[in-house]
């Protein structure tokens, strides 16, 4: 049954570099490879690089997109989910996965990591953000060096 | 590509009669056939009838949860959408499908049916609600006597 | 402590004839008068009618609006609630309320007449929908024949 | 006319340090004082000093809740806007306010700095997160040493 896959989120921005949209593409490709869906924003950028990836090995891509219109999803998105929540469908991209890929990214990305972290689902990060509080360095985020190591926490981590 | 696929949502209660779940499960069981996706709300009764209908055909099935819990899908609920938005996740159904198929139902139902007319996608209606307005009947609801009557009027009815 | 005082609902269409326009003006004074505060959908029409009512005799008007612009509250509101949510935002108007006045009406106002007998909140009608299911008359929503009636129910509802 | 008032939102955690928790009455109090509107997410901890504070000298608050009970308000929340979507709510305690006084905090806390960053909503720092982005400090959250401080530029930087 498809439901005994494993569901992981790719956050980015929409205005990647261009390495950082080769790492979402690389990131995409793996989680397919590895059987896993892909959920994401369904926009362009880093969600549109993930998916290219993901459908380039026959992997299965959802986008929950914040419009009302389905036709907004990138091209390669498969099962678009129109909440018509803006900014507020963040929180069901991290919602619907049981670990969370960070690929750079800006305030909005900054959102979904708080999110997963809030409710207690791992992110791993790719040259991503890095926080701190109090003068401390908060290491909730799991740094990896590659799309190879990001992939394999990520599917590692997912226990439920 | 899975998005040349048409979405059809069902809703219905989770308590329905059991003349209502056999609708559902036959309307589940006929939209699979006909290449369609469904989209629920992810729990049980109508959603569930339908899902396992689907499924049993090979069918996909989307389920748009309520809660935070991923677990809380019914079995045959293949992509679980976590949005813990409580009953707001019922406009996330309607607008993540191009038709709707209504059976039986309470208030919840009559949400779904509502956002739907208010966003121009179209309601098909099995032994569901009937609404008038000013001692007008207002026949924006499409009536159906049949789940095959139901899903015909659906597909053909999308053209987005 | 204005938080003993109670807080209605106003429901209703943004192209409302004349006639409902009174009557939610009306409503809104009637409200103010009885020292209830005001909650709506914070646009134009019935809301804007009922935030004129409830301003011209002091109320408090509570405008929850669906944009992400505080400036598109009608100039009667004097709380605007920036949600961001499109027409998700209906359900925090009623749930919101401790007892809906719908008057007339659209789609729109179907789903929140939906979400609050959903809630168990209590609806009180003025010209607005009626609704059946399986051909018996559903008599949830509570009828009012004036304005003054409808606060006065409204009010004696509220228990909590 | 209130809606001529400045609204700001206090965010913090439920569990704040006795310290973070006096800060956030003085700026409540402040904030009063100046004429200004509370916005906060209307639990307990930061949220309830704030409200408190504010109280004290008279101002007006309103408490953007998650659940769907408004008994679940602190006792100081005059307003209670009762949403019912869980954590999405910080969104809506953010856009609703002109500008944001983050007081401690975790990753809900720090959501709700992104989501304000992401709309361009000014976000003043008090013992708070910080932020770096490729092993560069991002500086958008503006640092105050003193409630006084943080109230004086908050409400200095509303300008629409």
């Amino acid at each position: 049954m498809i439901n005994e896959k494993k569901f992981v989120a790719v956050i980015g921005g929409w205005q990647p570099t261009p390495q950082e949209a080769k790492l979402a593409e690389t990131v995409g490709r793996e989680l397919a490879r590895r059987g896993a869906i892909l959920v994401c924003g369904g926009l362009g950028g880093v969600m549109e690089a993930a998916c290219l990836g993901a459908s380039s090995e026959g992997g299965i891509t959802i986008g929950i997109l914040p419009g009302d219109n389905r036709q907004a999803a990138n091209p390669y998105v498969q099962i678009p989910i129109v909440t018509g929540l803006g900014f507020a469908r963040n929180i069901i991209v991290v919602k619907s996965a049981q670990a969370v890929i960070a690929i750079g990214g800006s305030y909005g990305t900054l959102s979904e990591i708080s999110h997963a972290l809030q409710s207690g689902i791992p992110v791993i990060g790719l040259n991503t953000w890095s926080l701190s509080r109090g003068g401390q360095q908060d290491n909730s985020i799991i740094l990896a060096q590659s799309p190879a190591e990001a992939v394999n926490k990520a599917l590692s981590l997912i226990t439920n």
